[in-house]
């Protein structure tokens, strides 16, 4: 079986982007982050959904980007705002460089562990407006891996990234991610990371539009 | 002043680039990284060096790349070989994608402090074999930051990678230092990190061939 290095944040995208994967044949060596989140309750998510699919590996890695903040959800002085689904402008939510860190991580234990696949469950449709998330990014990103491991630039074993959903609504993807079977109610998306998802945030008004719009249940409220 | 972050591992090359960054009036933030280096040794040198020019901030960030290995510098099951500066093949002590990883960090830091200039002492001239220190890798992580970050991809402030040395020979590099005033002293190249530098790694060959060639005293031994 082929290895597959899969971004687990332990929210939505994330677990469907790992079905996904496994679906497809892969050996999902999974990757976590603790970056110092607010909501580093998706980390107890991600890990119940790496044991729940019975994943050959769940490394969560520890890097405090909550030393520099610049983000609501990296800065315990700054609040998370209530969401706008409507808005343009980049959130506070923002986190500097994050998936550029994350990918270039999983770019490292990929090539350690000779895989040529990595997953990541970004969107630029209907997203918060990051642009860390866009389709442009990931394929820079990507050439910047296979430059920069000895896998791409010496060995010809490119690394690809996966972004099964970057054209993608989230409403498809919920769809998709009911056929695939995933278990929703593992899931977390709450910004605020309380007991209970707060239902007004960014992350939380996205996730309750698009389940209204696929017609499926959102098993984790 | 402008701030510039300048990756500092505490060797002879990122001293020699903050020195520099100094020089050209630049707002220092040294960034140095705990990533389970066998030779740790090299952080003490780091604190010294950004002690010494007196940085306006030294950020240590613990990354543990060490929890998959892939190199002699970050498994211990591996041994560091005896070096040979002839060799062509990528040696053992290649850690995967590092330099990736610390530039998408840098880049979230000089995001969060509003720095355009990150400074990486790379030279692609006599050098490991290292892939991650090439000019066209050091292109294609500076054009992937510009499409994932605000900085770049929104506010048209791109943020500029520095690689002064990466078409300078090590001999250049040490005269340049020794113009700027870099108290070599301070520096840790050894890999092997004991208590002296070993002199027979692939580190310690380089960094004697180069002072010989420079005619400098090198003060660290």
């Amino acid at each position: 079986m082929k290895k597959a290095v899969v971004l687990l944040s332990g929210g939505l995208d994330s677990a469907v982007a790992l079905y996904l994967a496994q679906s497809q044949g892969f050996d999902v060596h999974a990757i976590s982050f603790d970056y110092g989140q607010r909501h580093n309750r998706e980390l107890e998510a991600a890990k119940s959904i790496a044991k729940k699919v019975k994943v050959s590996n769940h490394q969560i890695v520890t890097l405090k980007l909550d030393k520099w903040g610049g983000s609501s959800l990296t800065d315990s002085k700054l609040e998370v705002e209530d969401g706008n689904v409507e808005r343009t402008d980049i959130p506070v939510t923002y986190v500097p460089a994050r998936n550029m860190v994350f990918l270039s991580v999983a770019a490292s234990l990929a090539e350690a562990i000779g895989a040529q696949d990595i997953f990541i469950g970004v969107s630029q449709v209907d997203y918060s407006g990051y642009v860390d998330c866009r389709q442009e990014f990931i394929d820079g990103m990507e050439k910047a891996i296979n430059l920069g491991t000895v896998m791409g630039a010496e060995k010809n074993q490119p690394i690809k990234i996966h972004a099964p959903f970057v054209n993608k609504t989230k409403a498809e993807e919920i769809k998709l991610g009911e056929e695939l079977g995933v278990d929703f109610g593992l899931t977390w998306s709450c910004y605020r990371g309380g007991d209970k998802p707060c239902g007004t945030c960014d992350s939380c008004l996205l996730r309750a539009k698009a389940f209204a719009e696929a017609g499926v249940i959102d098993t984790s409220l």
